[in-house]
């Protein structure tokens, strides 16, 4: 294993301790409960959003702790979800009184410890589960779809909407609202190694891609041969296509994702096949994004999501957000 | 070779289409000769700012072209400079008619390219040369010191300056400032493939580093085992302070810069470690910056940068940015 550590107890501790001070106009980091807080956290009379998982997927979730974006961030171990404690200390830490949001990925230990978390928080909460991913109904950790890259967009278009004064009530029917208007699909070229393993997560043969992979690895729909970079992108394309069912010459958010390990300007080239996929069959795209922003520690891959946007989601994707990871308008 | 591509003569062009589509508010790609310009060029008054290079090192240079950056990106093929024909089709078409500045990175190929291109130019040009690596004085292409990471410092600085009005003289001698102010030296754990090379570009035993690795891959200083975090950031940053002598208390940009391969955990550990190493030498840091910005493909790796600060930089490097890749104040 070739990693920057120094001791595998110490990677989450060390590498928060250099987010918050990197990002100090920004967040703060608490220890023992840990979690990541917005700086001046809690904002009075606005829903407090709080994401929360396994860390190896940065900057999901901290990245996006922030104006406009996510009050509160629990980071749990590599892959493994954050506890309760976690959990309630943030809910305390950042409540302004007009209760908080949960966004949680679709994952059987991320629910069960939001869950007993949320029975043990006094204050007006509710909940938004993403499961964007397309790739497979149910997975190694998960019953139903797995949320995957698509969580950005929910955690962006619900802060939006706390930061220009929604309740509780909206926001959780408009995350709900962005979730279903959302599909992803990954591919694999690699495998990562969680560090407390030592070992590469799974094996894929030199010319194998890993067609839908999870996340964490979760195997996908099916293993292949490595084909062009336009095959992958249709063969991800198509299957977010024909689920999201894409109403044509609607305005799309087109989002190309990097896994960790991917250059830039492979994500590039993969999102200029996946554009045109989409011009050809009229799917409008009125909103990029394209960089690493849900990661599976180093693997090499992507994943491609498509969301139906309209007005009012276009406004506030474009609202102002100041995260480590996303920064627009201010 | 696995890498997301159609065809190897395609990469830099459909990457570039892509990055185009992806950002176009902000840029504009030509093509036959290649550069990117930034939306709305010329700016009438504004010096003009021009680099460029190799590819391979996204998101440098495309990614730093727009308002208070770069006007101009001329991306050669893969780990190979741009060509005369690009920058004087980029300096054509971005000179507000106060002048152009060349900034290049220290290597023979880049330096001579520029040369014959500025003699093609028939307008006010100057050039600043970068050489911020400490690791090594002459290298595999280069005579004298690289030009590394600290580059986006220098087009950061100077960007902000030639937004703020300074006429081509002063750009000249603030990016030359910056330049002499700013020290660099990185470490590889993998090598990187280029795509028409389809193998990677040097090897390395599975407990080796290459500690003072160029960007390109070139040899650094020495080949050693891997250590831990700590040591490998104090003999990058022991290497750098004996050489750009910080004043004690003086304010300091610390920028930890990942190859294109390394986990943004990471790469927060490593901006720990070394700002652990500063606090105990008493190197204030003001700034800082924690990312992918300079990458060799999918090196895994990083390096450090540090930057002497004054009151004049610290402005100049919180000026608004608005680009792919750095965007901050807009």
């Amino acid at each position: 294993m070739k990693k920057f550590i120094n001791s595998v107890d110490q990677v989450l501790t060390e590498s928060l301790r250099g987010f918050g001070a990197a990002h100090h106009d920004i967040v703060r980091v608490r220890m023992d409960p840990t979690f990541v807080a917005r700086a001046g956290a809690p904002v009075k009379g606005k829903v407090a959003l709080i994401s929360g998982g396994g860390s190896g997927h940065e900057p999901l979730h901290a990245g996006f702790v922030g104006k406009g974006m996510l009050d509160a961030a629990c980071p749990g171990q590599v892959f493994t979800s954050c506890t309760p404690d976690q959990m309630v200390a943030a809910a305390e830490a950042v409540d302004g009184g007009s209760g908080v949001l949960f966004i949680v990925k679709n994952y059987s230990g991320d629910l069960m410890n939001f869950e007993m978390a949320a029975d043990m928080i006094s204050g007006d909460q509710a909940t938004v589960v993403t499961n964007d991913d397309v790739a497979v109904e149910d997975s190694t950790y998960t019953t139903g779809r797995r949320g995957v890259a698509g969580t950005v967009v929910v955690e962006k278009m619900v802060g939006a909407a706390a930061d220009k004064g929604a309740d509780l009530a909206a926001c959780k029917a408009l995350g709900e609202r962005v979730n279903k208007a959302t599909r992803s699909m990954g591919v694999a070229l690699t495998s990562c190694t969680v560090p407390a393993a030592g070992k590469p997560t799974f094996q894929l043969g030199e010319d194998e891609v890993e067609m839908g992979v999870g996340i964490h690895g979760e195997p996908g729909r099916k293993r292949v041969k490595l084909e062009k970079a336009d095959a992958i992108a249709h063969t991800l394309m198509s299957a977010i296509d024909g689920d999201l069912k894409p109403k044509a010459g609607a305005p799309h958010l087109l989002f190309v994702n990097g896994f960790g390990g991917t250059p830039s300007m492979e994500l590039y080239l993969i999102y200029d096949a996946a554009r045109r996929y989409c011009e050809a069959r009229n799917i409008k795209i009125a909103r990029s994004l394209v960089g690493n922003y849900v990661t599976s520690l180093e693997m090499q891959g992507c994943s491609l999501t498509l969301v139906a946007l309209d007005d009012e989601l276009i406004k506030l994707w474009d609202h102002p957000v100041h995260t480590a990871a996303l920064r627009w308008g201010v």
